[in-house]
């Protein structure tokens, strides 16, 4: 059993790892840039060791310092939380080569799943749906004309090295087919030094359907009910939901053996998360897997009645899974909001800052706050805007939003800006309430709409 | 539909039951006393009114001075909390008489469960089990000696007319009889005027087991799983769990069945509690009902997975309970400690003042801050000691106690002294962790031995 471990993150998910492992009776050591010298993790964890300068790159990707911090304090293990190396395959190796565990999957895996040709090709032979397209390269214009019609337009020209949204053309017919494999062709030799292309088919109008697994290093799986993270300004999930309206028992049981049998495929252990779009007719396309904790499991600990973070150490230990299959039953219906320091009024600007005043709604039934400040803390300008998660679990849908519209109101911070006033609208949008968005609702039509009403003058 | 309430009450309970309207879309009035004008529940309230100076009977029992804040502002109804007015006929009747509908039981029946005489008759005629001792009152010795060897020693010998732990006396056997029925008979006639006695069996080594109901004005009762309140001391309940481990699925039924009886043979309606002594044998013997929310509603929220005040503003508007009898089994296990500013080394005294640094924790899955208190606030010396209420819910007892110790240890607060410390106590106490206590445990067992250690030196 660990009784030491170290939390390589910052922020709000390095104060929920260092709860889970007090918990569990597990002493926990922050890392921590100069820049967040004060911050409320710092401040719960039994010891912390300063491992650099405020840029991402001299501490929360410092690999070398990290590790050297986890050796010198006597940690047995390391959790990597959400972002900076927690996907890194070299940082899991080099963690396991010095004696300390790396909470999540195998190195190799993730450098699998980190791929997303090698990715695919996985997926395909474990039988999970993935987005129709070309097999292999396209390489010349009459083969995307004719991969084109196969799979029907509108499709996407991608190049393979792509990347950041670049070497990517969304085509409509054939009359823009030409000019968009040339220019497709063009970008990609020019920004990655590779030109190949492939092809696939665009699922612009689908929903963003997740499913998480955990598995332990004894063979077994288990699959979380799904979450709808459709919800996405700028490629950011803003608010998510956990069950999707429309996915019924049957059709969540099918996905769920879908993924038991791919994460089994690729003998993956701890916790995962295998990311669809689902089309208008309910199919599922395979985009990517997430071989690490996400922002939103927290919906999931609530509809499943788990705890997530207590069991990925718990498997990391060798233990056996917690829980089974059964226990993870759908109970009720969750959401969550992310509250980010920023200011809608101004194109959703980074708002960094010192916390003049603060109350953090919590209390009465439901209701999670699963935060990373405190009274007076400092908002950094170096990482990510987003400052606490508000989830609320409820039976139904129509209560869970009255209930996170009351919370939001009573959400008070002074000193910097904040999306509480967008997200507040937006729960009290027609298409949000009826399950009536695809991934593209926010930026295409809910924000159009209130940066009328709401944007910059 | 209500469309405003008035809060009657303060503190934490004003704050969780604006929270409820909120939820519902009801505005919120607050009555405040001066001592309370810059509380957290003033704040919330979207109207507040001013009722009168810091002393209880000078604002919160002002009757006169609440009916008329509620019918000024146009309330339709009143809820009550708990404490304070909440259990007073005349009050209930004032508010009705004035067209502000009483969010509680009618006055009738709050009349008759308020007399300690008239409400064990009231269960006896409904088959609830009571406490063995005399039919009415005690005339002589040899009456006495009598109705002690029926229902065997110990006994207990109380004035009819007694309270406040005047005119009430423990008897253990034949050689005692004599002397405490002299000295019981001559303490009541100088106490209260009255010399009656009656004489009930001593059931002190009890655990304390309380069982909620509620019932619409439609016929409809459910009652919700018990609650263990044996940790006490000086009479106030310090931790609550639910359920109690000694009581298995048709002892519950059993004494649901028992509850639901008596609540439609006293025309009950909204929420109440009975309470009972349970003995070794698991005997059920009722001892009272609160015809009020109770300050741990919470942990029965948790376990049944419903939401009470808000059912108690449904009852009161004429509407069907929203839920069942089966949605209300139970659903793992839920605690809660009570966070009192007080002075566990200074034999609890109070610990009024001004808090300057708060740290109320919340976040990751179940746990709940019902909490009364903000940043800045302060404790006033006029009121119950009690500021916040920490719940937590999780599937075993085991789980939920390791996670109760984490979050006290992490909660946080300068300018008051508070009992936290001694809560981290007792919830490592083997005798509570199997379960294995009584309602004289903490007094006679725990509290010695702690305050050999944390005791005034």
């Amino acid at each position: 059993m660990f009784k030491k471990v170290l939390v390589a993150n910052r922020g709000e998910i390095a104060v929920q790892i260092i709860r889970a492992l007090h918990d569990m009776n597990i002493k926990a050591v922050a890392v921590y840039s100069t820049a967040d010298a004060d911050s409320l993790f710092v401040k719960l964890a039994d010891e912390s060791v300063c491992i650099g300068g405020p840029f991402p790159d001299e501490s929360y990707l410092n690999m070398a310092a990290i590790v050297d911090a986890a050796v010198l304090t006597g940690c047995d293990a390391l959790h990597p939380g959400y972002g900076f190396l927690s996907e890194n395959a070299d940082f899991a190796e080099l963690c396991n080569q010095c004696g300390v565990k790396f909470i999540g999957p195998s190195a190799k895996v993730i450098n699998l799943m980190g791929n997303k040709g090698h990715a695919k090709e996985a997926m395909k032979k474990s039988g999970v749906p993935t987005i129709p397209g070309s097999d292999g390269f396209i390489d010349s214009v009459e083969q995307a004309k004719k991969v084109a019609h196969q799979i029907g337009y509108p499709v996407m020209l991608k190049a393979a090295a792509g990347g950041g949204g670049k070497g990517i053309r969304k085509v409509a017919d054939d009359d823009e087919l030409l000019k968009a494999f040339q220019d497709t062709k063009r970008e990609a030799k020019l920004s990655f030094g590779d030109d190949r292309l492939y092809m696939e088919k665009d699922l612009n109008d689908a929903k963003h359907i997740e499913m998480q697994v955990i598995a332990d290093e004894h063979g077994d799986i288990v699959y979380f009910p799904e979450r709808d993270c459709s919800l996405q300004r700028n490629h950011q999930k803003v608010i998510e939901e956990s069950p999707c309206s429309e996915i019924n028992p049957d059709k969540r049981k099918e996905l769920g053996q879908i993924v038991v049998n791919a994460t089994k495929g690729i003998q993956y252990t701890n916790t995962g998360t295998y990311e669809f779009l689902m089309d208008q007719d309910h199919n599922f396309y395979f985009m990517e897997m997430n071989t690490r904790l996400q922002v939103e499991y927290t919906i999931t600990e609530e509809v499943a009645d788990v705890e997530i973070i207590k069991a990925q150490i718990l498997v990391a230990e060798g233990e056996r899974l917690p829980f089974t299959q059964s226990d993870c039953e759908v109970k009720g219906y969750a959401l969550e909001c992310r509250i980010d320091a920023e200011d809608p009024s101004n194109n959703f600007a980074p708002s960094p800052g010192k916390i003049t005043s603060l109350h953090q709604t919590y209390g009465t039934k439901g209701v999670r706050v699963d935060s990373g400040i405190g009274q007076n803390d400092v908002i950094s300008p170096y990482y990510d805007s987003m400052i606490a998660k508000i989830i609320v679990h409820l039976p139904t849908k129509k209560q869970a939003v009255h209930k996170m519209r009351r919370v939001l109101n009573e959400f008070h911070i002074e000193g910097v800006k904040t999306n509480r006033d967008f997200l507040i609208a937006l729960l009290a949008d027609k298409h949000f309430l009826a399950g009536d968005f695809n991934n593209n609702y926010i930026e295409s039509t809910f924000l159009k709409e209130w940066m009328k009403k709401h944007g910059k003058k």
